[in-house]
Parts: C-alpha cells; structure tokens; sequence
C-alpha cells in the first residue's frame, strides 16, 4: 500500500504530531474527544518534505488524496465547493510540529467565487457580508498565494472610499463591495495573465504550495534557528470547514488561556468579541471583552466553553491556549495547544499541576523551558519604570539582565569610578582582555563593535554580567570620550545609561533594576531537578566572586578556572610582561616567582569559596602576545618601566606575532617551551590546597588540567612537570594530598587518538569551542563574516558555537568518550565549553555518558535543568 | 618462561633483525654461514626499551643474562675477564633496526685493567701496544661513557709529548704510556669521585647503558626525524670479542663494497690499512690501500675475501658493505649490510641484480629507496665546478636542485631581466603571492626570512625550481637592491649568484649547471614500477608548464590544478580586485566577465597539456584579502585605478581582515557568499573542455573540486551552482560531455561526515595540508615557533608537514576513505596534499584503498616507485 499523505481530522489523534503538525494533531484529538471542532483534514509534514524533494511540486498521488479528503469533507458539512446553493469555504492553514507562530498568514474563506458569493449572500440574507469576505479573500489569496503588492489592493479600495467620500470600510455597502472585487479581479488578471481562479480546488491547490513554500521564508529560517527547530521537520496544512464569527449578533470569536499565561495563576483567562471575525480582534480597531463577561452574554455557550477548558487541560495535562469561534449560537472550537507563558507562569503551573495530581515531578519538570529560566537569573528593570523610558539606540543582545549606571569610556576611568562608589556601564569600541577588570567592576557593558560571540559578549556572559554588543548604531570616540547617538545627542563621561541584555535596547537615564532570586516555585522546580538528574553541574568560574555566585545556584564543582584571566590585573601584568620578554630561563623564573603569591592566593580564594567541592584549574591557554602593548606608547612605557631598549621590545612583541593566533604557540605547547610555566601554577595550586586545608579543614583535591593537548607524549611531558614539582612542594611543607591530572580535549587529534592519552588523563573535559574551530575550520572571531550567509542558505541551522553541532563536533566527542573508557574505564569526563550551558547540549552530555557539565554561573540552575529533563526523555 | 634479551651470535640469524638490530642480526647470520667471526652475544632492543620503561635502569634479570652470556663468550674464546694470562676483550656497539651512523662510539678494548694490560703486554710481546690500548679504552670509556671531557685526557697526553720534546703520539714509548695512563687514572678519579673501574663487568654494564642512553641523544633524535625512524624501537648492544689489526705485519684491518657505492659497478671496491685498527683508517694519518693491492699484499687472506664477500652478496642478495680485521694473518669478518649508495649506483645495482638472475623485479625495486630519486630530477652543479667553488652563507635547503644567475630583488625586475634573456636568483626578504610571476621566471630563489614550509618554499617546490630559504645570515635590502654577505660583501643586481637547494649553501659567483633525465637504468626501474604498482600518481599543476613537466615524469592525470595562483597575474590581479571590492552582484559579475576568458585559457592550456588525462580544478580557495594590496602606497593607487575614494578602499580592505586567516571565509565559503564567482569558474572549466574537444578531439572529463568544504549541504549548495551553469553552458554550446564534482577532504568535520557528504560527491580528495592544520589545531606559518622543542622532547619525531601523521590526521582519512565507501561504492579517492610525494605517505595511501596520489611534478617518479614498494611490501 503507498504512503497516507492526508488524513480527516477523525483520522487522527494527539500522538501523530509529527505527522499532522500540533494544530492537525490536536483537532483530531478534540475531534475524538468529542468536541465540536468544524471538520476538515491535514495534509501531512511528509507531503511538505516530499514537495521540497520533488523540486517544489505536489505528487499526483497526494493531489488525488487531497481531492478525496476534500469530497469526504464536503459530505460531512453537506456543502459542496462553489455550489450555487450551499457552497463549501475553508481556512487553510499552517501547522508545524513545533509551534512557529506568524509563520505564515491563515486563508480565509477559501472557496468563495462569482456563484458562491452570491449563494452566500443569499443564505445569510447579507449581501455586504458575502461581498466583503469575497474582497477579503480576493486580497489575501493574491498577497499570501501569489505574491501580489498588498498596497495595489488598497489603492482600489482607498480610491472607492475617496470617490464616495468616506473614511471607513464599514461605510462602503454590497453595490460598492461588488465594485471592488470586480476592480480587484481586473488588477488580478494584469499581475498575473490569468483569471482570478474560480474553481476552489485550484484555490485551494495553490494555497497548500503556498503554505509549503512558506516554510522556507526568511522569517521562518530565522525563526527555526533561534528556536531549535530542524529544517527536515516539514509543515502541514490544515483545512477546515469555515464557521463565522461575524454574520450576526448570536456570533463571536475569542481565545482563552486555562490559566494566566503570565502568572500561572488558576483561572480562565482571555478575550472575545462578538460579531467579529478572528482578525478583527488582533487588528485592534473594537475592544475585547474578557471572557468571564461571557458568562452574561451567552451564558450556555459560556458554561459549555469552561467545560470543554476543563476537559482539554485535565486530558493534555497542561496548560491550554484555545481559539474558538460561536456561530449562531453554537460554540466551535478551532484549535487548543499547550500555551506559552513567561518562565514564573511556567513554574507555578508545573508546581500546581503536581499539587493537582496532574502530573508526576517528572513529567512537571518538562513543563518548564531551562531556556527560560535564564530571564528570572538577573537583574531586571522594574516593569513600571521600564513602561515609561524610550530606548535610544538598539545593539544586540548579547548577555542578558538589565543595567542602569554612568557612561564610562575606558577600564581605567571605570575602576576608579567604582572607588568612588559610582555604579558603571562600561561604553567601549570593542573590549580586549585588557578591559577585564573594568568589566569586572561595571554593572552592563555596551560595545559598538562585535557580534554575539565577541570578546565582550563572551566574557560578559561568562561574569553574568548585561551586556549589549555591535551597536553600530552609536559612534563611541574613546580619545574625546563621547558617544554619538542616532537622535544627535552626545552622552559624555558620568551621563546616566541603561542596557537592556535581553532585547538589546539602549537607554540614555538612569532605569532602576531589581534582583534574582531562586525562591518559591523556583526553588520547588529546582529540587525536583536535582532529584532526578545523574549529571553533575560544575561552573567556570576565574574569581572567588564567580564561584560564589555558582554555588549560590547549586554548582557542585568548578570545571574550568582560567588562569590567564588573572594575569591581566594592573599589578600582574608587569610581572607577565617581564616572564615573557625574559631572555633565559633564569629571568623567566624571577619574573614567574613574583606571580606565584598572587597565583596561590587566587586559588585559595577559590577553594575557599568552594567550600571544598573539587576544582578544576587550567594552566595558562592564551598567546603570549596578547599580554604586550600594541600601541607605540604603550610599548615605550613598558620599555622604561622594564629597563629595556625600545627597538629590542618591539623586535620580541613581533617575534611573537602569529598569523593565526587561535593554532598559534599557547595551550600546553608554553608548558611544553616554557616548563617553568607549569612548575610555578603547580606550586601555586598545591601550596593554596595545603594552605586552604590547614585554615578550613576542606580536603583539597586539585584537578589541573593541561590545554590544548594533541598527542599523548605532549601530555606526558607536561604531566611529569606537574607531578614532579608537585612531590616538591608536598615534601618540603610535609603535607600529603591526592591530585589529579587531566587534560581538555579540544583539538581533534586529541579526540581521535583518546584512547592513547587517556593512558596519562585521569579526567577529559571537552573544551568544546575551540573544538568546534578547528573541526568546522573556521574561527569565531571570523565565522561571522559568512554565518548569516549559511543560515539564510540553509546550510547551518543554528549556531554551532551556541548549540554543539552534534553530527560532527558531538560525533568527535563520542567517539573521545568512548576511547577514553576503553583505556580507563574510570575516567572523568566533563564538558567546559561554553555549550555546557546550553540546554540541548547538556542532554547530549547525558545521552553520551559525560560525568558533568560545566558552564558560566547564570547557567547553572539551567544546566541543572536540562540534566533532569535529559534523564525523563530518556526514558520516554 | 621469562622473556630473553641477550643471543649469542650462534643463537641469532638474520630475519632478527628487530630484536637484534641490523648490526646484530647479521653477525649471527655470518656465524650461522660458518664465516670467520669474532664471537660474542647481542642484549637485544627490547631490553632498551625496557630499560627506558624502568627509568633508565638495566633489570636485575637482564644483568644476569649478560653475565651469563659472557661466560658462554669467554668460554668460547678460551679466555676470561682480567685474566693475567689470558685476558678476554670486547668492543661494545650500538646496533639499532635501521642503520644510524655515528649515533654512539664504538667501544674498544673494553676488560682492560691494571692486570690484563699485563698479560696483553707480555702475550703479543708489545708493551707498548697493550699500554696504548689501555690508554685508548681508559679515554674512550672516560669521554664516551662517563661523559669526561676529551680535552682533558688530550692535555695530559699533550704535556707528556712536551716534557719528552717529541710531537707525534707514536714517539712515545712503553714507559711514557704507561705514566699517561696512571695520570688518566688519577683525573679519572678526580672527576668521578671513585677509581677507574678494574673489574670489567663493571666497564660493561656501564658501557652498555651509555648505549641504551646514546639512543637518545640529540644526534641521534635528529637522525631518526630526519630519517623517518621510530624513537620506540630502541636500540641493541653489541658484545664481541676483540681481534687486532694492529698487533703487527701480518695483522691489518679494512672496509670495502661489493660494488661500486657511487656508480654500482660490478667490482670489488674498498680499502685497508696493515697494522693498524679501524679508527686509523678513519683519522687519515695513514693512507689506507685500494682493496686489490691485498692480492699481492696476502694472496691467500685476499681469495679468502673474495669468496665471503660473493658468498655474503649472493646470500644478501644485494651489494655488502663489511668491515674486516687480519689477526696474525687470519681473516675475521666484523661486520657486514647492505651497502649505502648513491641514487645512480641504486639503479645500476637494481637492474644489474635482475640481470644476473639474483632478483625479481619485485625485489629489485626495493633497493632503491623513492626519496634517492629526488638527486636525480633537478639540475645539479657541475661536479668539478662545484669543487672549487667556496659558499659564502648557508640557509635551509627548502628546494633541491642547483641555480645560477644574477641577482634580482623584485619580481618586476626579475621579469624585466627575463625579457633581456638573463637567468635569474630572486632574492627577497621573504616571498608572498604577488611575486608567483617573478618566482616563475627565476632559476633559484633566495630568502632571508621563513622555513621549509615559507610560501617561498612551498611554491619553490610546487614549481621544482631550486630554493635556499631562511638565509639569515645575509641581509636583503629590497629597497636599495643590495644583498649583505657575512663576510661583509655586498652584492648588487646583476651579480652572479649561484644556490644549492640540496644543502643550502649559497656562492657569490656563477657554477656551471647540467639538466637531469630519465633514462637507461632509471627509465627501467620506473618501467618495473609502473608495472607493478596498482595506485594511480598524478600532479599538482596549475600552469600548462608544471603539467608538461608532470607529464614528461609519468603523471597520470592533473589532482589539483590551483585556481587562484592564476589571479595574481599583473593583467589579471587588476580585474581580480575589482571584483572584490565590488559593492553589488552586477559588479561582481562585469569584473569576473573580464576574469573569465583568462581562466577559459588556462584551463584549456592545460587540457592541452595532459592530453585528455583527467584534470582536477579546484575552485577559488584562499581568503581574499590575499589579493588585495597593503602599504599605502598600493592602496592609493589602486583606489586611483579604480576610481574609488582612498578611504572607502581602505574601509573595504580592512573590513576582510581575518583574526586567522587559516580558518576564516575562504573555500567554498567564497562560492556560498559570492556564487557568481563559482559560476564564472564553472564556465570557463567547461567552455575550455568544450574548445579543446572541438580543437584537439581529446574527450576531456572535468573534474571540479569545491574546496574546504565540512558539512554536505554546503558542498549541495555548490554542487547546484555548478551543475546548473555547465548545463547552461553545453545547452549554449550544443556540446554534451560529462563532468564530475566533487570536494576535498581537508576539514576534520568533512572526515567525520564523510559519509554524508558522499552523497553529492563523486570523488573525494584528501587536502592533507590543512587537515593536518586543523586537526593538529597549529597553523604551518606558526608551528616553527615550538616545533624545535617537540622535537628535541621527543613529543613529535617528524614533522607532520612532510610525512602524514598516520596515528593521528591518517585515521582520520582512513574514515573518511571508509565512510565515503559505504554511501558510494566507486567514489573516486585521491590525496593532493604536499604529503601525495612522501614516499611513507604513498605507502599509506595505497594500504587505505586511495586510487591516487597527487603531488608536485619533481615528485611524481618519487610517487610512482613508492607506490610499487607498497604493492611489494603488502605481499611480505
């Protein structure tokens, strides 16, 4: 038997989502529910992949089942298409799997041609309705079908109200609605060669191709994309006898939430206008009533509306969203899906439905997004203040929470701000690593340059701190210290600004902001995903702060403590820059025994903050070069300062200049060069985790872990550094502690030879951005230049820097998995790239058999999450 | 039963060579032949990488194995360790699977003591000679076990020399050595705190773990990169009882060949020295005799010769090379391999040893080892010259072959100086794309700056033309056109210069050179090869010249034909520029129309070239800004040329710039953003296919490679772009002919999804430049910083620039070759990576099932005779 493409809704039910997309699915439910849903039929996501692999045209086979499903649904409505008498109109509309909403325009009233029109006013004793809904149609089938100019229409018809001298549409009659569609049928035929069709199967044909075409548009991609849905997945099409709204005063159309979209709370909530089509409550021009003034109106279809609401959120278990339609009288029920609501509604409704005996924790947990909980884990504007400020310029939205401070220009002018008390939106150009501890002490960071994967985007996200980045829209001049606004105003130093980081929206005043906290049913939920989930949450954390605020949202661990990040403050620097200009081994190891103290305060610090939960340290990733001065002045001071000539300075800054800094000499190969690197961070991290042990009692186990490894002799080496500097230290303070070495995995050979290097690693932590560089080839920083291309052509559907590329980068990380347990059956195994905060590659950790998760600390409570979620779909 | 690690010679044979290294190996096959040799055992190379294993100590079991052998060998010998009549001596050799010379002193003498020296001295009635002998061995042993200085043992034997008034050491009597050797003593004792050991197994345990430790010296590291020899194998230890050529008239010692090493005449060849031992005939005080003047010399002792060394030869089945000692008149053989020789004397001896019946051809042409080849393919000095010519600096050898002409600084100059018919050395700071013309008419190219892997060497290479490169000893003024000498010349343009890329050496004065060619025993041997062989070899070619000369040298086909090189031509970058600085696609479009008749002809001289071989294009692949200029100068002018506004130019220019370049918007990323550049592209491939078809009759097959291709859909956005062009193309044509397309391999998520992407490729070829970049994760042009250090810690043992990575980069292709299998069961699978000319590479390649190697024409007969040994050496 070939393949079903189109079912009647009675065909179906709510498990076939894949097939009928969720709108399809869940009229057939409510069909086999029982509820009065106008029949109709859904043409499956197959047929849409099927068109697509056909080169863009409907199978014969499928148009022959359509024409069937549509004589079998004019049996049941008893109407017949452009019958003369009792004519047959449909809605078609989209239906994905995934809602998308906005996706693509609904067609009304399909089916109406020169000989229905007429049947119509007949029946309805309405001429001007008839006409109207036929004008209406004439429009939207030319502009959604067949890509006609919206505004060719309107012209005809603002020319008619001129003529007549009129403002309104309503104020046109039957005669002149006739004209109008006699006038549109001739624009019609001179846009596109052909009559207006008449024949409603051929309408209809032509809106079906239109509604696959539609999942291809711009807006959908784009849509997809931010909203993980698969390009492979396919749309239905929906169609479905029509009901009206709008033919008289026993009439009405609404929709209507089971509970508040916006607060969870428990109570019927929405909207209706009667004697009014669907558009008209979205055009806005009449005021909805709420829908408890329903009970007045209609108190019968009222009583029979909260019945069906009840039946349909007690059978999905979940929260519904519904649109209905009363015709004559008689209450229709057009469609029902889970409802969308904010991530505190999210929360309360998951716990309700369990206090309900709804839902298992389990199955309640999967009713919160992890994404969402992203917007209740920083400061907010308050509503009302927000409600009446006007952005000034828009950027993107690049870390989120809100920030309200002084404009500063430079990280200098920002700390010494901060010790006046001062709180500070950092506004620069573009931010290096040399801004750090200016972006450390500023409450948002506004750059006018860079994307979402930017040094400021990345670091801000990283310290959870707002951030709006590549505001082209404002010209930031650092010498002057000014920024150009679009409006021509020019903020200088100390004027007030405000950034919002989840929408991207610039303020020039002061917007004052409210705190997170993880309480209520926040905390509830929370608890629930602790129960369940296997995987282990860690964060990457720098600074004492950092870790802090992780284990404040339930971090077991720190998986990835930068130890670069450190060096950049004002007085390390200089002892950096000396260990690297060094001419011997000798002077590298003086300039190195300065930062030792500061390297082992840092660490305890950290331990300390940790309370004695492992910690994972990262002996030094980046370049040399990117600690020295670029700019001439610059470049002299540190000469002076370092009591070297000038010409010799910038001949070693140039002999460290690379051509492609990212496969460049950093990670491991400066421990390999540089073994006095490694010697003085294993000092610093035993002596802190003696020194912590002694002072807190926290048995201290140290987890170092050498970057950027290819090759098991490179980890050896490195290893036998540590291991041999380590016995060193223990020996001389007479104190003995378990440690453990262990290395990232972020180049490919590493993953690929893992079986031989974890004969030497006791834990992998997969660094995943960088290696989602080199096995994609291409550079963050440079990627950007031809991503939105790829996007817009279909060939990436997200970002592989913000969701792990499963079918490659993933397939690496496998595969290393795997190997390393062959060798070590026992091995650690985390992730620490900046995906492990990313709620689907967090599953995948899970799915792959990964120990932990490690990622900013604003990601922890969303990582905790998605473990638990990844546990339930696992079994499911 | 424990493992053994020491064999008597009589326990050995010859296919032991693993275990008891070459040298060992073949001593216990002339023991096994019956020959006269000196017995003793060999401690095998597993107990040295045992030995590294237990930290560079020698096991308790393995010491008693010795000691035990020792016995055996005394017994054998009738004499025992410091015996006062009978004393038994040993020489101690390193032995390792392949040949290293010069890796480790041989150890002499070795059981010599205060007691035995004696016994020598009263045995051979020579008290001079045995206290000479001890004084050797108490100085070797000092120097090369112990790791005294030479120098120091010199002074004493200096003063001794001045106190008696004599200068040669042979002026020196009994007495006098025997004072020397109580001094040696006492030094010996001041530097190491304990006496000179008497009790020989002492000085052998010690001697044999300065073996092992010799290993890994950084000579021999060195050695085995550079000759491609794993650092795990180790090395064996050679124990062997000592026999005396120096003992008198009738004792005398030498080395000689079966045949001729530099030409491979048919001839006993060779030299000896009577009284005296083997470091005599080394240090040159004495000149040694021609080997058939021991025919008059001692008749009996030379037939005896004779007849070991045919019979050695004949059992060998290839040229011997032996060491012998005459003892009292009899004949013990030391040592015996297969001989080195040069690249003329390999051919000779291959197809001399097939005409004497002694090999198959298959066995003929494993004696000549593919990278011998490379000596014979370029243009050599004049032997005679050469000799009196003296180089005046030394840089890397980047390209072999020889060069002579004058001297140019630009590429413009060097143009202008061909059109005058000079022969031109290029001379640069360092070389970049703009120069491929000047590189192009130039004999040899020199630069001051950049390694074996400079775009100066890899083009030099690319083009077979001679290149000395990272000459830092000279210094190039571009500007003022002047060359700085170390001996403080200076040369100008126009003077004579002559290069070496086979040693680096370079001379201030013109050396007559001669051409290379294929023929007589050469052409016989690639005949053989080319028979034998299953793997297809074809060229990297991007002008029609490159691929005449790949033809001449047996190509099959073009693998990768460059398209860029080709735009940086003077009247072609113009048009090239145009078309990236333009703003629309319309202006793209009228700046590649000019670009495409050029294109259309190169591809056509090319077609021509090969005859209707197979040619691979390659699509545009480097990033852009490479084409674009960068002083200001340029800048200006080319804003002038092209009528735009210098600071709009500039914007454009710096809005290419890549962080790293490597991994930036280049590939088929261009052909994603700029499809147009992929249609001109495809037009001109197509249309010359079309003319040359029509001009030559040749059915030419193109085959279009979308480069840097990771992910399928990418390659499927391409593949369209090009499919629908050529169809445009032929239908405008009316000419049909078939193409293909297909991608190269050289991201690591192209290796990892190769299965998918097999599904639109229809060949596949391995870039394994940068698939070695990206999977290593370090970039060619920065590598050089800490390659050194890996080298010198052992972390790498070759650079996996030259030879695939096969543990690493080669699993990798491997899967990929597989995974491409699987979806498409013919998919063509080739290699066109510099790597397609390293002889282990091909060898790999045709174990994997790849069906062709492509590499530079100089390499194609290097390829052709690597890829017959694979065939050979997969049936051993």
């Amino acid at each position: 038997m070939s393949k079903k493409y189109v079912y009647l809704f009675s065909e179906g039910d709510a498990s076939m989502r894949n097939l009928l997309g969720g709108k399809g699915a869940n009229l057939a439910e409510m069909t086999k529910l029982g509820l009065p849903v106008p029949q109709g039929f859904t043409i499956s996501t197959e047929a849409c992949t099927k068109y697509y692999e056909d080169g863009k045209t409907i199978d014969d086979a499928i148009v022959a089942e359509i024409y069937e499903a549509i004589a079998k649904t004019e049996e049941i409505a008893g109407k017949k298409f452009g019958d003369a008498e009792n004519p047959f109109l449909v809605s078609v509309r989209s239906g994905a799997r995934a809602s998308m909403p906005g996706m693509m325009d609904t067609i009304l009233n399909l089916g109406l041609n020169d000989v229905a029109v007429e049947a119509v006013a007949k029946k309805t004793n309405n001429p001007r309705f008839a006409y109207d809904s036929y004008r209406r149609f004439i429009q939207m089938f030319s502009d959604v079908v067949m890509g006609i100019e919206k505004s060719k229409f309107e012209e005809i018809l603002d020319a008619a109200k001129e003529a007549k001298g009129v403002k309104l549409d309503t104020e046109l009659n039957a005669e002149d609605l006739k004209n109008i569609v006699a006038n549109y049928k001739v624009l019609y035929k001179k846009e596109m060669g052909v009559e207006f069709p008449q024949d409603a199967k051929e309408q209809l044909m032509e809106a079906v191709k239109a509604v696959f075409r539609s999942w291809d548009n711009p807006r959908a991609i784009v849509y997809r994309r931010l909203n993980d849905i698969p390009g492979s997945w396919g749309t239905a099409v929906n169609v479905q006898a029509m009901v009206f709204g709008n033919m008289g005063d026993d009439c009405g159309t609404g929709v209507a939430f089971t509970r508040d979209p916006a607060t969870g709370e428990k109570k019927l909530y929405g909207e209706y206008l009667m004697n009014a089509q669907g558009e008209d409550v979205v055009a806005g021009i009449r005021t909805p009533q709420p829908i408890s003034s329903l009970h007045e109106t209609m108190p019968a279809v009222y009583d029979q509306f909260v019945e069906i609401a009840t039946t349909l959120e007690n059978h999905y278990a979940d929260m519904q969203d519904m649109e209905f339609t009363i015709e004559g009288g008689k209450l229709y029920m057009l469609q029902t899906r889970n409802g969308k609501r904010t991530a505190p509604a999210a929360l309360k409704i998951a716990v309700d439905l369990v206090a309900e005996g709804k839902l298992t924790k389990e199955q309640a947990i999967l009713k919160v997004e992890p994404q969402q909980l992203d917007s209740l884990l920083h400061p907010q504007f308050e509503a009302k203040a927000l409600k009446a400020a006007k952005p000034v310029a828009k950027g993107l939205p690049a870390s989120p929470g809100a920030a309200s401070g002084k404009v500063y220009f430079t990280a200098e002018d920002a700390m010494a701000a901060k010790e006046r008390g001062e709180k500070i939106v950092l506004c620069r150009q573009e931010t290096s690593p040399e801004d750090i501890e200016g972006m450390h002490v500023s409450e948002g960071i506004l750059t006018a340059r860079g994307g979402r994967t930017s040094h400021a985007a990345v670091v801000a996200r990283g310290m959870g701190t707002c951030c709006v980045a590549g505001c082209g829209e404002v010209v930031i001049n650092e010498e002057k210290k000014t920024m150009l606004l679009p409006d021509g105003r020019v903020l200088g130093e100390g004027d007030p600004i405000s950034l919002d980081g989840g929408t991207g929206n610039v303020y020039a005043e002061n917007i004052p902001t409210v705190e997170a906290a993880i309480t209520g049913d926040f905390e509830q939920v929370m608890k629930w995903a602790d129960e369940i989930r296997t995987l282990k949450v860690r964060t990457n954390a720098d600074t004492p702060k950092d870790a802090e605020t992780a284990l404040h949202f339930g971090a077991e661990g720190v998986g990835l403590c930068r130890t670069e990040h450190m060096f950049f403050d004002e007085d390390r620097i200089a002892a950096m820059r000396e260990m690297i200009v060094s001419k011997t081994v000798d002077q590298r190891k003086a300039a190195l025994a300065k930062l030792l103290p500061m390297q082992r305060a840092d660490f305890a610090g950290i331990y300390k903050a940790m309370k004695g939960l492992p910690v994972t340290i990262r002996f030094l990733d980046p370049p040399l070069h990117e600690f020295l001065p670029t700019a001439e002045e610059d470049i002299r001071a540190l000469a002076n300062e370092m009591v070297i000539p000038y010409d010799e300075l910038v001949n070693t800054i140039e002999s460290l200049h690379e051509f492609n800094p990212m496969m460049g000499h950093r990670g491991c190969r400066l421990a390999v060069t540089y073994p006095e690197i490694a010697e003085m961070q294993t000092r610093a991290v035993i002596e802190a985790a003696i020194q912590v042990k002694q002072e807190c009692g926290y048995d201290i186990v140290p987890e170092i872990m050498i970057p950027l490894v290819g090759e098991k002799k490179e980890l050896k080496y490195c290893k036998d550094v540590v291991v041999k500097t380590a016995n060193e230290v223990m020996e001389e303070k007479g104190v003995k502690l378990d440690f453990h070495v262990g290395t990232m995995i972020e180049i490919p050979r590493a993953a690929i030879t893992a079986d031989e290097i974890a004969e030497e690693a006791e834990f992998f932590s997969f660094g995943t951005n960088d290696l989602t560089q080199m096995t994609f080839g291409f550079s963050r920083d440079d990627a950007g230049k031809f991503l939105d291309e790829y996007y817009g052509k279909k060939i990436y559907e997200s970002d592989p820097f913000q969701k792990l590329d499963q079918d490659g980068v993933g397939k690496l990380v496998k595969m290393a998995a795997e190997l390393g347990k062959k060798t070590r059956p026992n091995i650690k195994l985390g992730i620490c790239g900046e995906h492990g905060g990313d709620p689907s590659t967090v599953i995948f950790c899970h799915n792959i058999g990964l120990n932990y998760v490690s990622c900013s600390p604003f990601r922890v409570p969303i990582a905790r999450l998605a473990a638990a979620h990844a546990v339930v779909l696992a079994k499911n």
